[in-house]
């Protein structure tokens, strides 16, 4: 029966998919998505127009740029009742656990649920709902007031100005909306994978994302970037912070926000973009030190390790620069992928075959009760 | 980098994990469930006792079957706040999609949530709240008041009570715990991968099932045993149902309830359980004609395409006669999975390794905004 008896654990180099969308060219240190460099998308275009770009493979027009917007803006609202649901969740909820059960909640919303012929609609309805609920949830567990959204505002200024409460200056929209480029798709993470499968089975978008968001939770995955960055307050200096690492080290514990599956042995581009970004905000907020930080756990896990940063090693930086509560890097990582997320399960319809895969069975045989 | 070039859509054959739990030994036609035969032990055991051996290995003395009775019980009953937030979900939401909700929502209510040294502690508390919320969500959707547990009735008697609100009798309830058992653990299908997929991150119990659920939701999945139901009504009788069969066939519609990864070219043993169950029941409630309706539909099935009846065929039948509303069924299937599935996260944790494939890129290169 089996057709390959070589065993993979955690399916380590095995091809589950074909895809479109994207691909880890690691030889030629490339991110490619649909045919582009993601570092230089996410260097001259905005996430809007990667909007576009996941769901249809080209760029967008000037004129489709500005209908997607006024689209995502026309969904921007949380109803009352959904309000009331999320207002309800115990106080001690995770806010990856409050923005899973909002997404699994608001299935319960959708007239056409399931139905494939307005897949599109649906994405845009998630895309733009998803950070809504990031936000609205928090602050309901924070028994703060939620923050509606500003309609003067583009559509990543507006998801930071609902997390914060603030309006964004220039720059910080602008590294707000990168860090949602470089988070919005990677080939085929466990959290994508894990969408994938469960589209497999038919399964409607609502369900592919609940059970996303409930991978990326895991410390392995999406976790990282809040790791990161109680490290980096836990260490509090140079000194501090090289203590800590190699603390961590000898316990030989994993130090969060290094290392990858795909890229091990090499620095992931979209850290080292998430970097040139923190340089800027270090600058305008006069935080060199914490850039400093950073730079000397990079080295001490280069040298001692042979270990780079993964982009959450970045990102967490970057976050808490913006002003943006820690708890909500990892909601937010989410809110960026939905783009990628959506994109491959509609992929995955358009060519269907269940996941279903077998096991080595080392357990006993031939027992009788 | 791809240490495997040739790709199996749906990784059809592909081991994805080494386990102890179950094994689909298609040769000798048995489901191995810790080295004992499903069907001997569907036929000898109860369900309670596939819960002390799923998760340690052997099954329970007397005493042991009566803690875990007990411990069960303590955790039956579903909180004030959590019926809350169920009753406040959108009156149209799919009963899989309350139970996704309601499965995510518990999560916050778990103080030691994430913990693993009382894991045990939560699959417990899990295999008595899931079965609770399966039933109340529906009622509540249905604006019907909810069912408490009866504390005379065992764990599976109690079950089919809180779903129907009337008290079981002898057959009905050795039935029902035969067709949870049945369902209770299958080896690797796509909703227990998707959950193991989902703790490989190190991400809890709760998300797993959250992902389970949403997989088993799909009509390639779980979802098949409700979609057989419909079509035994619509078909209405043996002329009939075989009638709406052909047509089927004809327009080259897949026919649920029929087929299987595994074992396509032969009865699935579950199957051949559940129809006994049914004759049974046919007899008890002077409905042999649904019987009839069954056989006409294996039989042409076999004739027809060389397909053979699964679970869910014979399971859907036996869940109408036993008065359960059919958008339960599906619930249901989940609910006696949550065993395996809790099994099987178990199992990951201790022996870990991130799910993280890789993929075909077959998409256009070298473009530049
Ligand atoms: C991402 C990750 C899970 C990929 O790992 P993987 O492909 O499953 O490989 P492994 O975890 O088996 O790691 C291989 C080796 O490198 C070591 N290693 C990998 N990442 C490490 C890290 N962050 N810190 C310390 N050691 C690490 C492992 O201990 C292992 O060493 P060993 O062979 O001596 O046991 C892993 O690098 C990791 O856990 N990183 C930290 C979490 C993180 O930042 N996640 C965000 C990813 S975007
Ligand atoms: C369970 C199932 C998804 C497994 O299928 P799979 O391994 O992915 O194989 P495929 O769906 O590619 O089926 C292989 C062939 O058998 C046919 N086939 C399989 N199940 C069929 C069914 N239930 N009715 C009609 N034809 C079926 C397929 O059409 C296909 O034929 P083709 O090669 O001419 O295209 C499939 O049998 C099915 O869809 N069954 C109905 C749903 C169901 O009952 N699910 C519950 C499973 S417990």
């Amino acid at each position: 029966m089996d057709k390959m008896t070589t065993f993979q654990p955690g399916l380590n180099g095995v091809i589950a998919a074909e895809t479109k969308l994207s691909y880890l060219d690691v030889e030629a240190e490339e991110i490619v998505i649909r045919g582009y460099d993601l570092i230089e998308l996410a260097e001259k275009q905005q996430y809007i127009d990667l909007i576009q770009l996941l769901l249809h493979g080209r760029l967008p027009t000037l004129s489709e740029q500005q209908e997607l917007e006024a689209a995502l803006k026309e969904e921007a609202h949380l109803s009352d009742s959904l309000v009331e649901i999320l207002g309800k969740l115990p106080k001690g909820t995770h806010p990856m656990d409050a923005l899973r059960t909002g997404i699994s909640a608001l299935a319960g919303y959708d007239k056409n649920l399931g139905e494939r012929i307005n897949l599109e609609k649906t994405v845009l309805r998630l895309l733009a709902k998803i950070p809504a609920i990031t936000a609205g949830s928090y602050h309901l567990l924070h028994q703060q007031s939620i923050v509606d959204p500003d309609p003067s505002l583009s559509y990543s200024a507006n998801f930071l100005y609902r997390l914060t409460g603030r309006t964004p200056d220039e720059q910080e929209a602008a590294i707000f909306d990168q860090s949602l480029m470089v988070y919005s798709e990677h080939e085929m993470p466990n959290s994508t994978f894990t969408a994938r499968v469960i589209a497999s089975t038919n399964s409607d978008l609502y369900g592919a994302l609940t059970g996303a968001v409930a991978s990326l939770k895991g410390n392995l995955h999406g976790g990282a970037n809040e790791a990161v960055m109680h490290m980096l307050l836990e260490g509090g200096s140079v000194e501090g912070f090289r203590r800590l690492l190699l603390d961590k080290l000898s316990r030989k514990e994993k130090v969060m926000g290094f290392g990858h599956r795909v890229y091990m042995k090499k620095m992931d581009p979209r850290a080292a973009l998430m970097k040139e970004a923190l340089r800027k905000l270090a600058a305008e907020k006069d935080r060199e030190d914490l850039l400093a930080c950073c730079e000397a756990g990079e080295e001490l896990m280069k040298e001692e390790k042979g270990l780079y940063p993964n982009l959450d090693y970045y990102a967490a930086p970057v976050y808490y620069l913006l002003g943006i509560p820690i708890d909500l890097y990892t909601p937010i990582f989410f809110a960026a992928r939905t783009l990628g997320i959506c994109a491959h399960v509609t992929e995955q319809y358009a060519d269907n075959k269940l996941f279903r895969p077998r096991v080595h069975y080392t357990g006993p045989r031939g027992l009788h009760p």
